[in-house]
């Protein structure tokens, strides 16, 4: 399948230079960006006074979570947690999880999300619903020990199953990925363990750390050192994890991040719906730590907007800092989209030769999005979800002029509904 | 003329209670919310599956800055206004603040917003862009003295001559409104005039205060006191007035605040991409002042949209105080609806009958907004302005399933984006 998309102004390259330009997509990659393009393609699309711009990477969600947006809002934590979200959780069934999960890449594919990172359980429904909506991936279950040998043993089977499952799904897009839940739900041991699977089976980690500062003292009061120390002393941290949240880091912790190469992914609406605290943004980015944007679940957010969570990052950091140079839009638009593929370690997040095939097409003839001064700004303080108009991942076009091609939009919108009437009545 | 919407989801009264209900309009109020109207309209408007709210009240903005629009952002104050907002204000014409502010009307029927605040200056070129498009709106010449006794008498005899414009155009929907520029750019006796002419000609006044430590430190080392309390001192504040901002005020502002019935307009995004600081929203609200919500500027936000500004205040408090519990989703709902109209003493910010009908229709057959759990918490926290289908102002409809009926909406940015680019020429 090839497709040829013309007249667009295209965010090219690394630099995020705007190009006007064609783009052809041959398979699963971008083979050519210019001007006048000849080649003939299986589909055509007209760009004409669009943008045409890499699909954003959303490090970190819980994308079944969508079932529950809005159920309980402006709570403290663990009343939040306790009352409302475990009690819900133990109830999911994995059909729940299926609805749930398709909603979620429903609403990714519709605001531009290319790539995404989950954690969550029943992983199977999850890979299932992805593999039908066409997204890019990475899904873990969730492991937990909470320091019994026997939940250890079983959690490890279940996360073990769960990679086999997405092994025998054959998919170039669908990948497992390790997921410890934090150092407060697991055990120096166990850490060791799945560090040890990982580099066995040749997968990424990610995890919650430091995302409150309750957790960050209750850490250290338990082992003397902060939790980044913790997992860098139990050689847990590498390259290939990626540690979501990073709210409450010390100056050391950062330092420890920079020298092994971690991501942290940033979840700024949620640490501020949760009143979490403000993630060290200008320090971890002195530091040269790579910084990647994420959504957290719809259920601390509400939506899975990333192109409202560049505009929460933005503006966050400029006034807690009360710095406006700070965090400033192409700073942002890359943790939105190169930043996500560099932690993945992979060849996306960028448009240019050979990358794959992860664009989407913007719509700028509309009020909020005139005039056009700058595009970069534009899609990072103006624009927002609802604004793009095609997405394209892998090479194959999954929404075409807001029509989602890959399934039928309106069957999930009610299965969800039902599915979370459901459950609330159970 | 009339109307009925069927079969919507009413956002009812001042209490916000759901009701499945229509809605019938005649001529410019609501006259009646129930189930099963029978009344015959001009227009009936089926809204299954849709909501049913009150429009949005935007407090404080300058209009035709959407000509600025991500022309400059990320930088400090002063650089900001010296090197980029004033030379280009320098060069406006009168069209181009024309087509400016029709971009700006236009981007807030699409997103919802049914009355708002600008102040600017060739306000008579807003006044005929907003009496076309259709909304309500208060309309201010903004006014400076800079000490200088023939600027006061210039800047007055252009507030007057825009009062009698206005007042010429005859509209029940467009009203002038006194709108000094600030403390710091505005003498006391100046100001004081400005006080007595509102007075005089029963008008309302809005005006900058403490929006930078910066100007509160100026002032106090001018007068020995702060803005508010400089204002109270020369008998500036009572009910009438809006000010907008308020980011730095003391517990003893906020109590005179709160004795002279003053609204403070509260721009979240504003305040913080200008990295200002944030203003002290949980003692305004325990001292029982009237808070509203406004946009400010497109050069600043940089968008016009209500929903985005709803969650950005939600967000923001949440984090700057660590408590998750304030600015709720139902606080902050009033601040962009009811609270705004109480600033304006307007009949409207609620549906009820007997209300202005100033309404939106907003479509929930949408991923980010499904399942329904919690109308109110959607709308602050997962929907953005793009979700509003429908706007009707003054019992008018204009914008009815996104198609814009009052102006050609084409013609709108195309020429906004020729009058931008002209006075970049220039």
């Amino acid at each position: 399948m090839s497709i040829l998309i013309k007249n667009g102004r295209v965010i090219y390259g690394e630099s995020l230079e705007i190009m006007d330009a064609d783009v052809y997509v041959e398979g699963n990659k971008i083979v050519k960006v210019g001007k006048g393009l000849k080649e003939s393609a299986d589909v055509v699309i007209d760009a004409k006074g669009k943008v045409i711009s890499p699909g954003f990477i959303n490090t970190h969600t819980h994308l079944a979570m969508t079932l529950f947006r809005g159920l309980a809002d402006d709570l403290p934590l663990m009343e939040w947690l306790q009352n409302h979200i475990w009690p819900l959780e133990r109830k999911l069934t994995p059909k729940d999880i299926y609805w749930g999960s398709l909603l979620g890449a429903l609403e990714m594919i519709k605001s531009g999300t290319t790539t995404f990172v989950d954690m969550y359980f029943h992983m199977d429904e999850v890979a299932n619903a992805v593999n039908e909506a066409g997204l890019r991936a990475y899904l873990t279950y969730g492991v937990v020990d909470l320091s019994s040998e026997e939940k250890a043993e079983s959690e490890i089977k279940e996360a073990l199953r769960t990679l086999k499952f997405i092994q025998k799904l054959n998919s170039d897009r669908i990948e497992f990925i390790f997921g410890p839940h934090a150092p407060y739900t697991c055990s120096p041991g166990f850490l060791r363990r799945i560090r040890e699977l990982a580099d066995e089976h040749g997968k990424m980690v990610t995890i919650h750390v430091s995302e409150t500062k309750t957790e960050v003292e209750q850490i250290k009061e338990q082992y003397g050192k902060s939790p980044v120390e913790l997992l860098d002393e139990i050689g847990f941290l590498r390259d290939d994890v990626i540690i979501a949240h990073g709210v409450w880091l010390s100056e050391k912790d950062i330092s420890i991040l920079k020298k092994r190469g971690v991501t942290v992914a940033h979840n700024p609406a949620s640490n501020m719906k949760l009143a979490s605290g403000v993630m060290p943004l200008r320090e971890l980015l002195e530091a040269g730590v790579n910084v990647s944007l994420a959504t957290d679940g719809d259920a601390s957010n509400n939506n899975l907007d990333m192109l409202e969570e560049m505009k929460l990052a933005a503006l966050l950091h400029k006034v807690h800092t009360l710095d406006p140079t700070i965090a400033n839009a192409y700073t942002v638009f890359k943790m939105a989209t190169q930043n996500g593929a560099k932690a993945l370690k992979l060849n996306t997040g960028v448009i240019k030769e050979g990358a794959l095939a992860d664009l989407v097409i913007i719509d700028f003839n509309k009020p909020h999005l005139r005039p056009i001064h700058n595009i970069i700004s534009h899609l990072v303080y103006s624009a927002n979800g609802s604004d793009v108009e095609t997405t394209i991942v892998n090479g194959k076009i999954l929404m075409l002029d807001r029509e989602v091609l890959s399934f039928d939009e309106e069957k999930v919108l009610d299965k969800a509904q039902k599915v979370a009437e459901d459950l609330l009545s159970r």
